[in-house]
């Protein structure tokens, strides 16, 4: 079995590094089931990844997230770029699925082998979405990719730490009628690296970019045990995806801010990226041991034993740690 | 240190079981904080509770969640019954936050001892939400509440995931005007044990309610793996939470589906909170253990090794499980 995966697997890598798209799209699938083959294929490829910039998009829902996308897309083509992108859908956290505009918009770019869209749902355990999108992003970079849209909702705790783990940032925010702006109120400007509101041609789309800048020179430095530094404030954007004013801007901003990330501006994030990676295989180890056959009977009943309230979970994550040091 | 925890935790919890709500406030923020006090107090509490009904209510952003939760409270006050409610904010994911409606909510049943309304925030690492909702739970149902309303956004996986662990899990849904249902859409439903039409005094109520009904008799069962024996299929009800309209019928369902939950259904949703909450601590012991005086400089220069790529990730989390069976 392993030995299968293992030449399955190079097999996989060696096309998808190559060109053959059919191959990526097989190895990301791996990586999203977290089969044998996945891991095969990450190590293998690891050494190759690493060079690509990783922009996360997120913002909260109506921000135009995907029409953005889209238009970076076009931009980034335009100069010439390869650009791959991973929707994080939030759709089903069971089934999975990927729904909606994403085909559509993949039909654009059926036949140009510089951009890949990939869309991966919100499923699996806690931690899943984090390591299974780094790792996803390692493929596409391993496979040529140099920039690596991340695109995902801002009002999921998992998948705004996606968007905030990229090396570059970028919070979404459509012009507010009100007086209150939704990306303030979600908590998401403090990840953000930039700031566009986008839907610029809508009334009130100045003065929203006006109350986020006031905001932002305002607003605290990020959570102090984060050793990133961080650039004077983050920039505020306007563009209008639909007509696509204002995203050249944008794709400059991104060059700008991997180059300084290259002087050790996203160090920290590719810290993170790391530890949420191998935290989650550490944990799926553990899982393994913990549910294999020797293991199984004892680990359901102290599980049991807490979900009867007959022992308190403390307990039971002390008696497990003991069960893994004496094997 | 360990030994003022306890004494901490001891007379937090003799005051939060007696009724002192300042006391209980105390406690769900050291469990937010996963302090010493917590882990204290939980293991005291832990035998306490299980005896609770908890409910998750999700759905997407606009279907009236928070407003449907207010009905709710009425109608169990109404009673003469307790009820605690868990906000999962989604706010910010980084400084937490409980803004908006929850303390106007509040102020209504401020001088009402028998509702306590908490807001937590969807942040700290990657499953942390669940296992702290679900330890707030516990706090809540040792300190006497008998039904615990779990009120999260349905569009993140962490949400999604803490809502779904409850013993009945309710999903809401607004009236579409369209003929995109946005549960479906979301693949909420796949949670559901009961799914509420709300605002079931605009048009396009029942025609939501009739297509939920037709989608759900059509639907494929759970994840075979789910061993809870599931009920023939989701009941749809209509409420209007504004008005209070169907939210009788709505408590009724509810205490309908806990009498069934008894026979068994909620067992595996009792045995995936246990497992999330152990799973969640074994973490931040290893976390701990390899992030103290002996082990830190190694595990962050291997986690360094893994940021730059020289290492891969399933190496790392080898060589880290090694150092703790060495220890």
């Amino acid at each position: 079995m392993e030995v299968d995966a293992a030449g399955r697997a190079s097999t996989l890598c060696d096309a998808a590094v190559a060109g053959d798209r059919l191959a990526l799209s097989r190895l990301l699938t791996a990586v999203e089931n977290r089969t044998p083959v996945a891991e095969a294929a990450l190590r293998r490829l690891y050494p190759a990844a690493g060079r690509a910039h990783l922009v996360g998009i997120t913002g909260p829902p109506g921000s135009g997230k995907s029409t953005l996308v889209a238009a970076l897309i076009a931009e980034v083509r335009a100069a010439g770029r390869p650009v791959a992108v991973i929707a994080v859908d939030p759709s089903s956290p069971i089934t999975g699925g990927a729904l909606l505009g994403d085909r559509v918009r993949m039909q654009a770019y059926a036949d140009d082998g510089d951009v890949f869209i990939r869309s991966m749902a919100s499923r699996g355990h806690a931690g899943g979405l984090a390591s299974t999108s780094t790792a996803a992003a390692a493929v596409l970079d391993a496979a040529g990719f140099d920039l690596i849209l991340i695109e995902t909702v801002g009002t999921g705790q998992s998948e705004v730490e996606v968007a905030a783990a990229a090396d570059t940032t970028v919070v979404l925010e459509a012009p507010e009628m009100g007086d209150e702006v939704q990306a303030i109120k979600a908590g998401l400007l403090e990840v953000a690296d930039l700031v566009v509101v986008n839907k610029g041609d809508k009334p009130g789309a100045q003065r929203t970019a006006a109350q986020l800048r006031a905001m932002l020179v305002a607003s605290a430095p990020r959570d102090p045990a984060d050793a990133r530094p961080r650039p004077k404030r983050p920039e505020v954007l306007i563009t209008t995806a639909a007509t696509g004013a204002g995203v050249p801007e944008l794709l400059a901003a991104l060059d700008r801010h991997r180059v300084a990330g290259r002087d050790g501006l996203s160090a920290a994030a590719r810290l993170a990226r790391a530890e949420a990676q191998v935290w989650a295989i550490v944990a799926d180890r553990l899982r393994e041991r913990l549910h294999d056959p020797v293991h199984e009977a004892a680990t359901g009943a102290l599980l049991e034993e807490v979900a009867r309230h007959r022992l308190d979970p403390y307990a039971a994550a002390d008696r497990l740690l003991a069960e893994i040091e004496s094997d």
